[in-house]
């Protein structure tokens, strides 16, 4: 390792609109070649590590200073740094602020603004970290904001002390727009995955959250001029206005942007689930249960139409302060316009050409709505077409031929396609595609036009236990696509800083790491188990404690023993089926022996699959796995005797005698301290088999 | 049965004090007879089934009155019968407060008070169920909450119907005093489960909760006098002052009693952590974490002892409002004061005689400490000694013969032997002690003495996750014995009950029901699981929806597909490593051979294992159990290929046939909606092996 205690310079220089070129990319030394550097994704545009001495030591307290005295962001910033710290170390890192003389963080913001975070923020920050200090200086609050989050990333454990090392960074994003898609409708997803997936975000420096809220499957935000938009077309699951505006402040909170997303006219099926009048064919529709693409568009020629969008779009643009509004306008796959002599008549007279010229129309008017709210239009390819406003931006699925193309004619446009996250190709594909690929030929003025890209979380396949799963950490290699110098592409490096960044994220509150609790799965080992610990009880008395004489206050209470229950119901009735069965004359055909030899049947089962559960070979496994023997041993005992009893035989000597051993030995209590209640009528039964010491002969008398 | 719909009289009448003559309990119907009746727990003294016609049917709201206008607690508890209705029904129902001509629910309550619960209250109830009507009247409003708990238990479902049948109630307790004591020191039990268990508590009509706060292995309050008791004696589990005060509240809200219990002298070491001063041997101690009777005894010789106390009880007493105060005094096995020269001088120059004589003497400090906060002193049986203050109760573990001689000796008690839960006996055994045995020679005036009893629930061996398995549902047969009358001990009937009450209980928030997690068992199992999950990705882009074509918005997502990630980790390191193999040359002692040898096994195991916890018949099951046979069926092929190589011998044709065979059948896509990433390198490791397609020919160059 020859590289590890010399210096390392990852060094980028942007050049141009959007051209950058990285020198020496090849001599780089990679994450992998240097373990005692920080993890960090995106790779700052600069990083130097190791050329100057020293470290910064975290310990119970990180006391940081802040430049100006009001700055809510920066200090909430901070503290969820020390929160995540928290957690990594699994000891309590608390933020305190104090004078610059003191702190070990010196943040030092140019201008500080509370501004809401638009399109085009100075992002620019310096840290550099040397003996005992971190200086973190930057132009705007936003660019503080993105340098606490490389700061959070670049905590590294050595042996038992935390540190942060020396480095200098001087950095700012390539791209000014780079986002993450979530779909709500398809599967719902409550405030605790937004903002969750919003705290991802701001840790891999994303800055534009595109909520996509309506479609087929669900109406997700709630209309106050039309209620019944998800009084019917919601399944009850969407966010209220409340929450919406909750959303907008914690990602404003942490330099996001919101852009919310209608999808018209197509993908509409849950708009007109209450409104089948604005539907290009007649209704009624119900809510659309699979995926797909469907029929249902809004009629672009009824003005009741524009009168609803204007409503709705009123309110929405009131509760998103983004200067962006996205309208969707994907995949209508035209069935119903041309099924519609009166639309197509439209079309005609209008001169509109084809359903293109119509959905043209359509933009047109939407936008006029928007543009009335002071927004810039959004949407995907299809709406490209002639007449579109020349402030629209395209958001495109189609690829980077396409937004090339859009940019050619003039159009701001993000590259979508490559980062579906739904997909589930590896990060490597991701991490690859280029919102402005090396070939590219577009000019300087072209190269601008390309804005950034962002990651679509569709959600077809994802609910608020698996979502995490999809979107990290592959998301934080599109960020580092979206953020640092496109020379930046060595997957290998980015492979091996991926696994420090996925913890960093779960440090900073993701579940992707969490055991999804999936019944399909364990249901059936839970059932076996479950007929286990129904067919024994805890010892009685104060057995337990000679049984298992390690036990302490800190034993986990995690064994059978703790599973099981006093009084097994199933026992119980076992036993009571048997004496009545005595009772009742031990009869041969007595339908009790049947209810006896069931539940017989039940516990052989669960004996014998439990017992492959228990595979440990730690003491406390191995004496379940006897238990769960032995409950298969006396099961097989029991039908053994039914069998006999059913066909008027004796059971032979040579058999009883090893019955009856098998039936004492389970009797004794083990390490395991349960017992098996139903013990005594087992040992009943075979008395009555051998009919030896019973008083009840089984030899027929019914019959 | 024929007694289906005949009318059905449960009559019991109370003669005397204490002494119940059950009339015809032998002719009465059971529940197994009478599956139309609701099941009640405890049974009402009197209860007349089907003699009138008629049943409220319960739809979306219950309307209910009051008679008087302040009734916070009845309406409370009405709106938790609300609650604990819409769990069973799995529906809404919402209670409305209305007027008396409107409601479903008359309530009329003839003294009301919000007066804190106390012994000897009034708790009897009518209750009168009529066609489309209830009438439940009580003297007092703690009455009430006992008639409401028994309407909470009336539901009924038949067939999509929810209904409480017609009925005729008159009911009032055997007992006054029926409690629950829970040990929070042993195990630690959080807010949480003493809340729900009060809320089981006042669904069976139990009115006294036992807090067992202090013993050797934990401190359990919070002392603002002495905050170094917490401090140093409860690793920081121990209800705040607020908390207590909580807890007294939401008992006194369901019409039950809060008595606290600091175990003194004996049981006493986390008191001496804090203090060893006042320990009966010097120092120092520790937190004790085993489980028995331990040594560690306050010095009643000390003046500062009982400084402390006073202290200390002057604190619990503002807090615990109840009339009565547990000093424990059980189990001090005299080992310190008998080896201590000085208490052994104190015991003979005071006259005391003995051990037992000290702890008298120590009673008396005690309760003269006690006088003065204006409480009764309560105690196990060891403080029954000559001199014990008169007011004085007696606790019995010990058993009925101990609690009847301290009648006899005109001290008032309870009885706890025989309701050890901890100890567990089938609820049959609790059911049938009785604070009176029939054979009780005691005369009236000693039977009045005997004021009920309580159930304990000692927590050597639960914690928050079993202690609900622990008490519930026996202890609602407990509850019954301390309610009803004497002659109600049919034990069949008890059992048939059980099981709704169960149910109800649950609905009403424990946890017994709950399946419990218990790492230990589900370890090995979720260990190859994970493995298997991380063996595989999902399918890619949008075939998932082919292959799983029934797949709508409501399917779960708990299958494989779901559990599985993208860029699966293990794979992605394995297809590396192959081709870091093959670009080295394919060398058969390359080390790594044995990397990917080493996976290969792993993967071959984690199938088999897997392969047996998808056991169902359902589609499902069966494609995961295939793929999970895949898996170790691939694995093998590879681990044959590395064999081969590293043995320098060519697969012959006949294996490497079939072994090519299977890796063209994994690479098909089934409904799993899963495939496997490495697939490839496998097909590249067994042209290796056959040198056939291979351009890297395997035969030895490098030795």
């Amino acid at each position: 390792m020859p590289l590890k205690n010399s210096s390392t310079v990852y060094l980028f220089k942007q050049l141009g609109a959007g051209i950058a070129v990285g020198m020496a990319v090849a001599a780089i030394a990679r994450a992998a070649d240097h373990p005692s550097s920080p993890a960090l994704m995106p790779l700052p545009s600069q990083l130097q590590l190791g050329t100057a001495q020293g470290e910064i030591v975290v310990q119970e307290t990180l006391s940081f200073s802040l430049s100006s005295k009001d700055e809510p962001r920066v200090e909430a910033a901070v503290a969820r740094l020390g929160q995540a710290w928290t957690r990594h170390l699994g000891r309590s890192v608390r933020v305190a602020l104090t004078n610059a003389m003191r702190a070990q963080l010196l943040i030092t913001i140019a201008h500080p603004t509370d501004a809401l975070p638009a399109l085009g923020d100075n992002e620019s920050y310096q840290l550099k970290v040397s003996q005992g200090q971190a200086v973190l200086t930057a132009e705007t609050t936003v660019g503080a904001l993105r340098g606490l989050a490389t700061l959070q990333q670049a905590l590294m454990l050595q042996g038992d002390r935390a540190v942060v090392p020396a480095m200098a960074i001087e950095d700012s994003p390539r791209f000014p727009w780079r986002g993450l898609m979530i779909d709500v409708s398809r599967h719902w997803q409550p405030m605790a995955v937004i903002k969750r997936n919003l705290d991802g975000m701001a840790l891999v420096k994303l800055n534009v959250l595109h909520l996509h809220l309506t479609d087929d499957q669900g109406f997700r935000v709630e209309s106050r001029t039309h209620p019944e938009l998800t009084a019917k077309g919601s399944d009850g699951n969407y966010f209220t206005q409340e929450q919406l505006s909750e959303i907008v402040a914690y990602a404003a909170e942490r330099g996001i942007r919101v852009v919310p997303e209608f999808d018209v006219p197509g993908h509409a099926t849950s708009w007109v689930v209450s409104h089948p009048e604005l539907a290009s064919q007649p209704g009624p529709y119900r809510i659309e249960r699979h995926w797909g693409v469907f029929n249902p568009v809004l009629d672009p020629t009824n003005e009741k139409t524009y009168a609803l969008l204007s409503d709705f779009f009123g309110e929405m643009c009131a509760l998103f302060p983004d200067a962006f509004f996205h309208i969707g306008g994907d995949e209508n796959n035209g069935v119903q316009w041309n099924a519609n002599p009166r639309i197509q008549a439209f079309i005609r007279e209008h001169g509109l050409k084809d359903n293109a010229g119509l959905h043209n129309y359509f933009n047109q008017r939407v936008s006029e709505i928007l543009r009335r709210q002071g927004k810039r239009l959004l949407g995907w390819d299809e709406i490209l077409n002639p007449g579109l406003p020349p402030e629209s931006v395209i958001d495109s699925w189609r690829g980077p031929d396409a937004l090339a193309e859009a940019a050619r004619r003039g159009y701001a446009g993000i590259l979508a396609n490559g980062y579906y996250i739904d997909l589930n190709f590896p990060a490597r594909d991701h991490y690859l595609s280029d919102p402005l690929p090396a070939d590219s030929t577009l000019n300087a003025e072209q190269r601008a036009h390309v804005l950034g890209g962002e990651a679509p979380m569709w959600a077809e396949w994802v609910n608020p236990d698996n979502i995490d799963t999809r979107i990290w950490p592959r998301t934080a290699a599109i960020a580092e696509r979206f953020w640092s110098p496109a020379a930046v592409r060595d997957v290998a490096d980015m492979y091996a800083r991926l696994p420090a960044i996925d913890r960093a994220l779960q440090d900073a509150g993701l579940r992707q790491g969490d055991w999804p609790v999936f019944p399909g799965v364990a249901a059936p080992m839970a059932k076996a188990l479950a007929l286990l610990a129904n067919a024994v009880e805890p010892v009685k008395k104060y057995q337990r404690g000679g049984l298992q004489p390690d036990h302490v206050q800190s034993t986990p209470l995690n064994q059978l023993a703790d599973w099981s229950r006093p009084n097994s119901t199933s026992a119980r009735i076992f036993n009571e089926t048997f004496q009545a069965w005595l009772e009742n004359g031990s009869s041969n055909h007595d339908a009790r022996l049947d209810v006896m030899e069931k539940q017989l049947r039940v516990w052989q089962e669960a004996g014998s699959r439990s017992a492959d559960f228990f595979s440990g070979t730690d003491r406390v496994s191995v004496a379940q796995r006897q238990t769960a023997a032995a409950l298969r041993a006396i099961s097989d005992v029991g039908l053994e005797c039914v069998k006999a009893i059913r066909d008027r035989r004796l059971v032979a000597q040579e058999t009883a005698q090893p019955a009856r051993a098998i039936l004492d030995q389970a009797a004794i209590p083990t390490s395991t301290a349960v017992e098996f209640p139903f013990l005594p009528s087992l040992r009943g039964l075979l008395s009555a088999a051998t009919a030896r010491e019973s008083s009840a002969p089984i030899l027929p008398q019914d019959h």
